[in-house]
């Protein structure tokens, strides 16, 4: 496996790392004959030409034969942005990986998407459902019967109770938490929604709409993208 | 070992895969000759005969010469409701175990009682003293000098700071905090006393009340069971 | 390695098992030929000779030629403290030592100076700069770009997202979370701060102030030590 981590930024830079465990646990050297399994991609005119000591190329030089079998991981905090350069990369008939952190748990009955990215001590459990890229920073866990969208994200240490339902290209900041729902009631968190550092969610949350405080109240709403 | 988790709930089901570990951990394969070595046991009327591929018997099933040896696992987030299920089963003479999991951390000096859960990344640091069947769900930590009674549960990512006395059944929900005590001066919280989701708990909480907020304040009092 | 654990406080009980950890992981034994390869050091007429089964030393014993050998951990929660501590060994020409949980996760391109204690489950991801003698208490994490300075301290599962400076002996409080700042405009914690359990953290504090709450506010000013 060869991996091509998409963006340099922070979060490029933190899944590097975990893509890096992922080929030592599949036994295959991370810097074999001086050729790194590991390249990041960058869009950007200011993209530096190595980060943290690994190459990075551009979408052209992906493409080409000797980066094409790559599989890619959309390594960007914004649902939206992974959606865009996953796209393009499925266009060009290129690959997208997964990657699973090692500390990661997961337990029985789940299913996830592909392009998800499972960071370091993040827990999912039993019975659960999580759609395309989704991205669970460290520490953040999903509990029982929960059901996640596409593109959604969870910054680090999301805490995600039992029968949750939430939307494609929800956002949800960093220590965020949902009370749980029932299996006839789940707590729903509408598609686009964003929930701020700290909240305490004891309420559905409106798509597209944002939430913040303990316990959380509606401060804004968003437009919603065409 | 063989174990039956009695529960099929949110909990049981979580619980389960970390019996599963525990099997495997003292090399006894878990699905050894197609007879699982882990039931679930439900009373309700309605519960599966399976649940993630594993029997679901009842009560009297569990009594049974076929069942009996198991060592049971109260999986329910309800104290009031352990208590019930242990008793039963002990007055029937079956034995209760307690689970750790592998990514636990318990450090020295620690007593914990019978019929204890201690999920995945949880912790239990030096010098403390817990009471029967105690659930600590991911990530709760339990730090110096606490003291814990039995029948207490604690809900994800639970806060428990140096020199906190709890009580029989209390309850604490997800990413709840206590600031620590002192040894001449604990910060304790009652007997059957309620802590919301995320609340900061900054002073001593009487028993069967209920507690939210960030910092903590009171919201409720509860009718004392009989 | 042989440790001396400077503290038989909360912190020094919870320090002296990740010591032990790193001796086993050394394969170094912990208690071999009955002479504990750990001790603790403490100046309290009130110490207790053995803590935790372990010798408890005095500072001139630790000057003797039987201990002078050992790294010294300045295992106490004050960074004040800590400087006191580590500024009277380095006089007596004594070593300081780092410790690291097993379970703590670091990535790439971090600094970190002498004296820390990262505890378990602790994460320091990509491009961090640490000062001297910080310690991270269980489940803190530390995200990219993140630049620390000497004496802090993290109580247990402090949040610090990319790109936050934290000035001198600031202590954050347990839960506390920080809001991500920019490369160009970072979130910046003032020299000594404090920051109360449970914060949420959203603009920069100053130095010598106490924010506490959801969003954090100001409620107190201290008084900066001469
Ligand atoms: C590794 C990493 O770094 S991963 C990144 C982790 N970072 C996070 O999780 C941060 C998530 N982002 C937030 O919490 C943001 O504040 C958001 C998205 C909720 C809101 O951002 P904005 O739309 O820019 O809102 P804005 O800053 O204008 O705030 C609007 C109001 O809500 C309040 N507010 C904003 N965020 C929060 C919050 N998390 N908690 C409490 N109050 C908040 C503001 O104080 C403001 O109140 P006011 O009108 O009374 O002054
Ligand atoms: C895997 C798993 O799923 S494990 C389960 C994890 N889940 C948890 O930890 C949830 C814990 N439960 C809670 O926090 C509950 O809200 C409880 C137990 C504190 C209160 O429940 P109830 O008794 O039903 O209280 P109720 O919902 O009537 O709320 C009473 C008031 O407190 C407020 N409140 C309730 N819980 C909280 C909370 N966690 N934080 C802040 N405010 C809260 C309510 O908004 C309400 O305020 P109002 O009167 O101004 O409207
Ligand atoms: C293993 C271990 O045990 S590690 C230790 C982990 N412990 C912690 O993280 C605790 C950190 N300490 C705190 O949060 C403290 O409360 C501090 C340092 C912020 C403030 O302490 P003090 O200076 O003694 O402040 P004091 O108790 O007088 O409180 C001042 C006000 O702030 C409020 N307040 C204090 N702390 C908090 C908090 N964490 N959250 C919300 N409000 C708070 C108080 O209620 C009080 O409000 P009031 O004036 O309206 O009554
Ligand atoms: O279509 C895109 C969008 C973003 N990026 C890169 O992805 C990184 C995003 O970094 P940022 O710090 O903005 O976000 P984070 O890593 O925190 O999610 C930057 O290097 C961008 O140049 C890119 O290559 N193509
Ligand atoms: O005396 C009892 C009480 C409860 N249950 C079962 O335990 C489970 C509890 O599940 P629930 O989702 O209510 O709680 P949780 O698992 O979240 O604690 C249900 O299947 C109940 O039928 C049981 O078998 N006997
Ligand atoms: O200069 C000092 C300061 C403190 N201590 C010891 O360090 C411990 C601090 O414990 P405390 O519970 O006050 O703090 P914590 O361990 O929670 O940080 C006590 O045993 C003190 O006697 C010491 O030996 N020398």
């Amino acid at each position: 496996m060869r991996f091509a981590i998409y963006g340099t930024g922070g979060m490029g830079r933190e899944v590097a790392p975990i893509a890096a465990d992922q080929l030592v646990a599949e036994e295959i050297s991370y810097l074999s004959d001086d050729r790194p399994d590991i390249v990041f991609v960058d869009d950007s005119e200011n993209a530096p030409t190595v980060c943290n000591g690994l190459p990075v190329i551009s979408f052209r030089q992906l493409q080409s034969s000797e980066h094409r079998t790559r599989k890619i991981i959309a390594a960007v905090g914004d649902g939206r942005i992974r959606k865009k350069i996953e796209d393009r990369c499925i266009a060009a008939d290129l690959q997208i990986a997964s990657l699973t952190a090692k500390t990661a748990r997961i337990f029985g009955g789940v299913a996830v998407g592909a392009g998800s990215v499972l960071c370091d001590f993040t827990t999912v459990t039993s019975n659960i459902k999580i759609g395309k890229s989704f991205q669970a920073n460290v520490y953040s866990y999903v509990m029982h019967d929960c059901v996640i969208g596409d593109y959604v994200t969870f910054a680090p240490r999301v805490c995600c109770n039992g029968n949750v339902h939430i939307g494609d290209f929800a956002y949800v900041g960093a220590g965020a938490m949902f009370i749980q729902g029932t299996r006839d009631r789940p707590l729903i968190i509408g598609e686009g929604a964003v929930v701020g550092m700290g909240a305490v969610v004891l309420k559905s949350v409106a798509p597209y709409t944002v939430v913040v405080g303990n316990p959380a109240r509606l401060v804004k709403t968003l437009h919603r993208p065409d």
